[in-house]
């Protein structure tokens, strides 16, 4: 897990014809990758990713954490990544049953989603209400979005790709210090997750910044990871705000120049700043 | 399948804390709803997508077609929508494995994506290389964009949420005739689908107007759903583009304003208008 072997490249050059102005011309555009990520647990093909091809080996913990495979890094006896052929085998310490069966992904996403038999056996195992009681002034919600959106000039220039980070709720003035990015929302947080995981971040006073819709299945993202607070500069959904009600996760959406909304638990915001 | 239940509604509201100008301030606000429908076959358990709940029927017939499950509308001998409790149970004319090995759902999204297995097995088998030879002309690009966003006011200030049309490519200033919403992207073409399959909508001269990124899983749908160029507001993905140059699809991206980029299949495009 330790050797960092060469990635895929993220974007890819197109050769494209640009209608401007009334006039077509061909011109060169920079698309984002889509890399298939086919992840195995001791040797059984459990899962394949489609990703951004950055950060894999975070991509691939981070997923086994969300799926409950694992909680612990110490739950994983070895992680090799073969970058070339797309495939991450993860050997465990303790040999569990992560058959089709028990974990049923049977789901469809809302991009993506979660089916209810899903959210009911496997999230209700991992995502867990959140005790933490971390506040949050409006300045730095506004502040963390528009450092989020600076960090990810990588991929600005391909459009659609959506970005997370974990920050420090109280530190005013300090920069996003982890930041990931990929084609798929969901992943961007699956990124992050496998770098608190593999490096047993505190979230104590931690916060998530994100670019994309907060859906159900952001939401319990979040609460797995095991933090109180997330960042949106989209909409949530109803769902997703009735989980956030429940687990205790307060969410402050559409975070846009100097305003932004807060749905849930309005009790972490500090409003005399 | 001819009548039609009471749908749950497609937005909520919701008790929100505005902060804007620098204050604090209650308000009503309107989010999507997330609606979790279960596909059962034949008294099985097939899937549960997760989406916006409206035009549920379709939804359910877009999404068998579009896993191989059905061909054409006949292959369905019964559908009954239990909207109150979620499940649409369909009773298909032929008995089929529809089983989790033949299907083998393991696949995890880059919101959503597709696994190689599930992209060789089943969608070797049911996205074929289109045939037509439909043109459009660069008005004709800008318009459709431009009418595909005037359609959806319905969602528009929930935001976030996905559009898909099917048009003629050739009636300019003929409005767009079937649009379809959903909070998934894929769920909005499954709807599309669905339509065009129950009512054996020609496709011939049709094109695909899409809200958001073209990915490979977003190609699929097109290819299978049967049409040949897909316009669509975003940004196309490098697996996307291989896989519309492969199977004969014009992805015309980035449709704003009045520009345009035409990535694959420019022979489509009527330069000279």
């Amino acid at each position: 897990m330790d050797d960092f072997p060469i990635e895929q490249p993220v974007t890819a050059t197109w050769r494209i014809l640009k209608y401007s102005g009334g006039q077509f011309n061909e011109q060169e555009d920079v698309v984002a990758s889509e890399y298939p990520l086919t992840v195995r647990i001791d040797g059984e093909e459990f899962a394949t990713i489609v990703c951004s091809p950055s950060d894999l080996e975070d991509m691939a913990i981070g997923f086994l954490a969300s799926e409950g495979v694992i909680r612990v890094i110490e739950d994983i006896r070895t992680l090799k990544l073969n970058v070339e052929r797309g495939f991450v085998d993860v050997e465990l310490t303790v040999k569990q049953n992560t058959s089709k069966d028990s974990y049923n992904k049977r789901f469809i996403g809302s991009c993506c989603g979660k089916s209810r038999q899903f959210y009911f056996h496997n999230d209700a195992r991992t995502a867990k209400t959140i005790p933490l009681r971390t506040r949050i002034s409006a300045v730095r919600c506004l502040e963390l979005m528009n450092q989020l959106q600076q960090a990810s000039a990588e991929f600005h220039h391909t459009g659609g790709v959506h970005n997370a980070a974990l920050c420090s709720a109280d530190s005013t003035g300090a920069p996003v210090s982890l930041v990931r990015s990929d084609i798929g929302r969901h992943n961007a947080l699956d990124k992050i997750f496998g770098q608190c995981i593999r490096h047993r971040i505190p979230l104590q006073g931690k916060v998530i910044v994100f670019s994309g819709r907060v859906s159900s299945e952001v939401l319990l993202k979040v609460a797995k990871i095991g933090v109180g607070i997330v960042l949106s500069k989209s909409a949530p959904t109803g769902l997703a705000l009735e989980l956030a009600h429940d687990l205790g996760i307060a969410v402050i959406g559409f975070i846009r120049g100097h305003s932004f909304n807060v749905y849930t638990h309005s009790e972490r915001l500090e409003i005399d700043i």
